[in-house]
């Protein structure tokens, strides 16, 4: 961290992959945060449905000209990919005109682990 | 619904399981719905640190004495139950002195299905 700048203050919602099975033991206090702020980022329907169009997307990334059709406005759909960007759920690249969103397979990963023990 | 009667307003939380897995299409609006109360019910670090308690414990199922050691106030851990229980996710039951919980394998099988293709 020699050159470490002044970083902004993270939301609660910036994640990293964690989380033992919610069947293996009682979270720790930290665990529980950082499984919590995943868990958060996909408990708004509208962010739910965003995450799905890009994760159902051919290829697993969309441009938000592929994905806006969820009957909100572009600003909504600009603020909850944002959020699900500071979860770390998705990525995002820019290519000319277009930003194209691509989903973080780690993350949710470590969410499908937390609910390992009661998957399909 | 030819015997329907008024029914309360069910808060969010309340739901059934359901739920594709989100790399399969875009949600409707109502699986949407459902799907992020699933994920708001587990989207606060106590209530996740109560809930892999419960989960967790001898026999997937504990009382309020077993789980009550999570450094919030006995208030709050009735709160939080009674969040996890309108979600589905706890089910509860009375026995002589203290109440119950146990774990809805049903409504965490859904979130895993939902999540299905990214589980370990």
């Amino acid at each position: 961290m020699a050159n470490a700048k002044l970083l902004p203050v993270l939301e609660p919602e910036t994640v990293a992959p964690c989380c033992p099975p919610l069947t293996e033991r009682t979270l720790t206090a930290e665990e529980a945060v950082t499984t919590a702020a995943m868990f958060k980022a996909l408990s708004d329907p509208v962010r739910l449905r965003l995450f799905s169009a890009v994760a159902s997307h051919e290829g697993g990334e969309a441009c938000v000209c592929d994905i806006s059709d969820v009957g909100v406005s572009q600003p909504t759909v600009s603020h909850h990919l944002k959020k699900l960007k500071e979860a770390g759920l998705l990525t995002s690249e820019r290519r000319g005109t277009w930003v194209f969103y691509r989903v973080e397979p780690s993350v949710l990963a470590a969410m499908g682990q937390a609910l390992h023990h009661y998957g399909g």
